[in-house]
């Protein structure tokens, strides 16, 4: 099996492979010593964007590209009607929540009714780190326990306490004491005495994930630390994006239920339409959460988050610790969201994530019969998973998913990988993609496996 | 003496209070029950703003206030120039930091430029408290401690980690096991033998502290931890407002670095022209820091902050530890960044901060003569701390203070409170606070404090 890898290091340019660049793009990539280390460029020869329409971006040299990968720009890159609510409402008033304003109340109270009724109270922040990193708190509060689970690459944020319940930063980053992992939920490799886990169907697959849950909290039991919260996005996408069985969360979250655990639902990446199926990621797996997180796709890349709960979760917390975030809910920030929200509807996304999507993925999948090297599609709506192994096994094949990413975008179409061994396509299109798209997409995959001898 | 306050629920409104309320008000802080009770309102009858421009904002009812509190709108309520640089770049392309784009790169040199030039690199973040918790990792990687010191009123952010650097969150939020509090340098009060100690001078408030500082590390030494960072603003904002004698940080910030700690500049309140003396608050204190952060006048009210750093300091974090922040640094937040900087230089804001701050602070101390409730008039450019006490004497008095806020509320001008009991006026307005709105506010606190008899 390959070493372990993360999904933060597996797509990047180093500062190596400049020489190969054109004299501007290497120029550029130089500038950013000015952002220290930290930061990670995609791709060998990186791209420098310039604009954006719908599901299209365009280089400096005017080159258009499809992007296969950025659902921030959830409703299209650069969509007119978010532009313009965030242009109206900037040019009249953008101040705080500790004065009145309306553009709060009705967004809380608009896509508080995508949700079930028992989420029933919201609260706004910039980024999906910090609505993780309160929702965590929040539980401890509730539970009063410490111990969080997450899946074995889960990646939740970049905030202090949010780093150490993301192993998928790597092993540089501590994990916290009070955490514990269960198992990536890997339908695609994982056996129980040489039968495929997820071949017993929702119910066995789902009670293996629940006993993984049992065992982490009986561990936790053990240290002196209670449980507080199963921390989990319903299509782990960071793990490798596994959508189904649809529903075998509900044994998993039942048993959280039982210990005296919370589910915070991560729905950063399957909510807000992607799936194609509900609105938001958990409705697939028929379970209401304790606490529900986005980020991402909210705004359209303005940075906006939200943390809902079940009002009885929310208010040891909230009673007790008032809680201030200056550009949280501002009314700018809340004027792009109810935007994105009307041109969800508007545009029916969700509509078009299921009927896309299901063109998308049949057009992966056809693929998969002429090029051994996939070994594996899996998806839900505009959310696609695509392994990249070695022939005739399930062995992950990195290299090659890595001289594919590049490939493609020689091939002017934008993705990246991610999984335990960086060796899957993560497909996450802006919700707009249509079938030329995919045309386009297919047609670009297919010419890049051929070169690649794949 | 007072009993303990804290700065989140001085000045704020409660249900209780809905009663006496007109019924659209009162509906709207009715329907913040979906908001859950952590967030809390300005006052005991709360603003419901629609509208603003400069330094003045309207109600619903189209009522004019002057805002001496808002630093977030740093260059003025809806300045044309940050809205027209947002709309362009909105309109062409909006992504994340791992495609190269020259906004990012260009604010980076640019911002640095305003600072001293060991600080050579940069990060961007959405929040000021994100900058906060990365600035603080940052300074346990560098120094291999975990050890934090605040002062004992300071707000450092509302993340897991900073709300646990944050006394003034109040005594619900439990603190850190590795931090420390010092006392706050209050200058009005704090005295050794009778004789106050900021008479003596620059060098003998200052060793004060650095004392308290070697205190404070002690005994964290003697508890196993070692010490990492001092993280404060300049101005201690949250503390009261404690900006003279200029200089008294140097010998403090001596000891800190001869302890083997780090200097965590927090600019969020100080920074950006606020003081009239120079671009950064740490500047009229003669010291460069390890670390600055900052965040609410970064951008005019786009969730914008940034962490720059001594390539140093911040080598041993960033270079094994991945951080991507999804919408920090994003092409459409560095547009507005740069136009708010821009506009700091072509207005001058920060000759405007010395000059009418000059003249605003000279205008609270005519009233303090008149009024015997004023005991303290502090402050630097356009960052003034107003203390409210029982006359005769330095005994806080949070009753009037309170009742001063309200008063000067319905006489159309908004401010706030801050400091240990909740008695100072927290006089904070945006940068482009002119003579004729010094006046409407010398009026109206004249006006105020004759009707409330102080």
């Amino acid at each position: 099996m390959a070493t372990r890898s993360t999904i933060m290091d597996t797509n990047s340019f180093r500062p190596e492979m400049a020489q190969n660049l054109d004299p501007k793009t290497r120029r550029l990539t130089e500038e950013r010593d000015v952002l220290g280390p930290a930061y990670r460029l995609f791709y060998r020869n990186p791209v420098h964007l310039v604009k954006g329409l719908g599901s299209h971006v365009w280089d400096a040299d005017g080159i258009e590209y499809l992007d296969v990968y950025n659902n921030v720009a959830s409703v299209g890159h650069c969509h007119p009607r978010v532009v313009d609510a965030m242009t109206r409402q900037a040019s009249q008033l953008n101040t705080h929540t500790r004065y009145l304003h309306e553009n709060i109340l009705n967004y809380a109270q608009d896509i508080l009714s995508t949700m079930p009724s028992e989420i029933d109270q919201i609260m706004f922040q910039c980024t999906g780190s910090e609505a993780n990193d309160l929702a965590v708190r929040v539980a401890q509060a509730y539970t009063g326990g410490e111990g969080v689970i997450v899946t074995h690459e889960a990646y939740h944020g970049n905030s202090a306490l949010t780093s150490k319940l993301s192993p998928a930063l790597g092993t540089a980053q501590t994990l916290g004491l009070t955490m514990r992992m269960i198992p990536t939920p890997d339908t695609y490799r994982l056996t129980v005495g040489g039968r495929n886990l997820s071949d017993g169907g929702v119910q066995d697959f789902g009670e293996w994930m629940a006993g993984e849950i049992r065992k982490a909290v009986a561990d936790m039991n053990r240290h002196g630390i209670a449980f507080a919260a199963f921390l989990a996005d319903s299509i782990f996408s960071s793990d490798g994006v596994y959508p189904d069985p649809a529903g075998y969360l509900k044994p998993v979250i039942d048993a959280v239920h039982e210990l005296g655990g919370v589910w915070i639902a991560d729905e950063v990446q399957p909510g807000f339409t992607r799936t194609g199926d509900a609105f938001w990621g958990f409705e697939r797996q028929g379970i209401v959460p304790d606490l529900v997180t986005s980020g991402k796709p909210m705004a359209n890349g303005l940075p906006t988050s939200l943390m809902a709960a079940r009002h009885e979760v929310l208010e040891p917390f909230a009673a007790s610790i008032p809680y201030f975030n200056t550009f949280g809910g501002n009314p700018v920030c809340m004027a792009a969201a109810q935007a994105v929200l009307d041109v969800m509807r508007d545009e029916d996304t969700m509509g078009n994530a299921k009927r896309v999507g299901k063109v998308f993925k049949d057009a992966v999948v056809q693929l998969q019969f002429l090029h051994p090297c996939i070994g594996d599609v899996r998806g839900a709506g505009l959310y696609i998973g695509c392994e990249i192994v070695k022939p005739g096994s399930n062995e992950p094949d990195q290299v090659s998913a890595l001289n594919i990413l590049e490939t493609l975008r020689s091939n002017h179409i934008l993705t990246s990988v991610c999984g335990r061994y960086g060796n899957i396509l993560k497909l996450r299109p802006p919700l707009v993609f249509n079938e030329n798209d995919v045309d386009w997409f297919a047609d670009g995959f297919s010419k890049t496996l051929d070169d690649l001898k794949l």
